[in-house]
């Protein structure tokens, strides 16, 4: 799943070039192609389908080479992730009707890349032999109150594997307080926003808990459903005719066949630039610096993300903010006020369309 | 006088690019321009002459076009004031024997100009009918340790003006104690750096006091000085034998016909950022703001300084900060330690030095 927005990391990541396809965290290559690498030690290159934006569909085939047509999946408008997981299962339907499918988003950070491996491939080990919907979940450091949590009760009649749990509940984005009793408790994850499913059970949930995109995408008595590799305007109008909602509350929420695996890789969203500073290696002072010719005096706990290395920055006296640029735009923000981050972005294309009218 | 090299302005202004040539001030024209505008209401456009760098005479051009060759003066290596006036000198003296001289600085600022203009005329009117070097004194309103010191006394046998005093010394740059007693004095003006005198009073004045430097610009026995007009190798020699040396240590300290008058007009010399701030206009928080497609959120007592309205920048959080930008070059310091920019600039080129031997 590679149609995220990533505002968050504005003015870096944008509209135009979000986050996914960013090198956010300076490995020397983007979100999008760290994950296609994580997903090449798990199955053949070829079986790796990725859905975007129909905007951003080159984008991806110029991160990722030697891409056939029907890996690339562009979405004529945005959905949210059962469309989207639908759209690929029909290709996939079509091409392989026994697969086992790992979906994954294409924008988060995993640490750990063997015990992902054996994570994922244990995932599917046990898809394969029950009628599960397998989602993982990350052990919770701290009430982050943007992320997702699955509550997970200790079920006896689950030998499978002793970090495989029956899931109760999922919640998104809790206040603090619910967030800070969920930890308390013990019985909460993070969710990591992968599942892993067999295509029939993945069917089958979308037949029962999402009919509407059932139909549109694997077809119904007399309808064909969707080729979306040979009629692209059957896309246009699945889309058009599809709801918009995302798996977690159209099905996950409803299915009782879902479970959690608790991850044994590190994991992070990576969804704001403070989640970055919490994530990335930090040097001496506490700073994360990515890109660019960075010179620091006195500076502590911030994070410097600039576009490329033709740029030289000397920050001086700064403690707790982002610095951050593209080609066109610098934002300097203090860390704590990062929420303002949308409306700077708003008001700046506010202005720059005001502009564009005088 | 346009040889500066503006160091202090970082990134800004650099030793391609000396403060001079740059709009530091947001004004709509660079402080050359500035200058040349305010000198063109003094005398006719073709009296001006610039003296500047070898490698800037093209600079001059592109800034303030149509100049004749004798207008644009290219010092081959830096020498000082001293060097720097009698080569304008040496040029003047061919084409107007009896000229008035005004020699000044191209990197002030000057605020208002109808006040310059009558102050400058009243100084001129003077030189011609004495045998004087007038300089202009600026009344200091802090005990700023960046500039000249002129000590003046009340003469009662100086009727001329009472704006016109006899000068005791010139002390550059005192330690902060030094200029704390000079403004409690009631004794000193602030060097605005400006001279007025006749050529034949320049050219006494530099035989007397510089003889070195007078020989090699105006001729001796048998000798004929320099004709920088149509000789360019001479100009060459006569900078490689000539001494280096300031006006005011060479001149002004020993001159016993030295005056000040006090100027009516607003002046600085805006040699730091941090001067920068003083003098321009600010916002409502305390912001300068140069160029660039510059948001403010809670920022206070900051100057920000962009290279142009291709460029937007968001500053969120910040107080009492430098934040300025050539096109490849991002700085943000604080105000109170702008000192270290000298430190900065010369980081960043051994870096890129090193860089480029790698």
């Amino acid at each position: 799943m590679a149609g995220g927005t990533g505002s968050r990391f504005w003015p870096v990541a944008s509209s135009e070039r979000p986050k996914q396809f960013i090198d956010i965290m300076g490995t020397g290559e983007s979100m999008l192609q760290a994950t296609f690498s994580r997903m090449e030690r798990i199955c053949p290159r070829e079986n790796i389908i990725i859905v975007t934006s129909r905007d951003h569909c080159d984008t991806v085939r110029e991160q990722i080479s030697g891409l056939a047509d029907y890996q690339v999946l562009g979405e004529p408008i945005r959905r949210g992730t059962a469309p989207c997981i639908a759209f690929a299962a029909s290709v996939i339907s079509r091409r392989c009707p026994d697969a086992n499918i790992i979906v994954t988003p294409s924008d988060h950070a995993v640490f750990g890349l063997d015990r992902y491996v054996g994570d994922i491939n244990q995932a599917i080990g046990i898809a394969e032999q029950n009628d599960w919907i397998i989602t993982v979940g990350v052990q919770p450091t701290n009430p982050n109150t943007k992320y997702g949590y699955i509550q997970y009760s200790e079920n006896p009649s689950l030998p499978t594997a002793k970090n495989l749990h029956q899931v109760v509940t999922f919640t998104e984005k809790p206040p603090i307080e619910m967030a800070r009793k969920f930890i308390a408790s013990g019985e909460f994850m993070w969710n990591a926003g992968i599942l892993v499913w067999r295509l029939d059970i993945l069917k089958e949930a979308f037949r029962q808990f999402l009919p509407n995109v059932s139909d549109l995408f694997f077809g119904s008595d007399g309808e064909p459903g969707l080729y979306a590799e040979t009629v692209p305007d059957v896309v246009e109008r699945a889309y058009s005719l599809c709801e918009s909602i995302s798996t977690d509350f159209g099905i996950l929420e409803k299915a009782a066949n879902v479970h959690v695996m608790e991850a044994s890789f590190g994991w992070s969203d990576v969804e704001t630039w403070d989640s970055l500073h919490e994530t990335c290696d930090k040097d001496v002072s506490g700073n994360v610096v990515v890109g660019g010719n960075v010179f620091t005096y006195d500076v502590h706990n911030t994070v410097i993300h600039m576009p490329d290395d033709e740029h030289t920055v000397v920050v001086e006296g700064l403690d707790g903010y982002i610095v951050a640029a593209d080609k066109q735009t610098l934002m300097i923000c203090r860390r704590d006020h990062e929420e303002q981050i949308v409306k700077f972005r708003s008001d700046v294309a506010f202005d720059r369309i005001k502009s564009k009218k005088e």
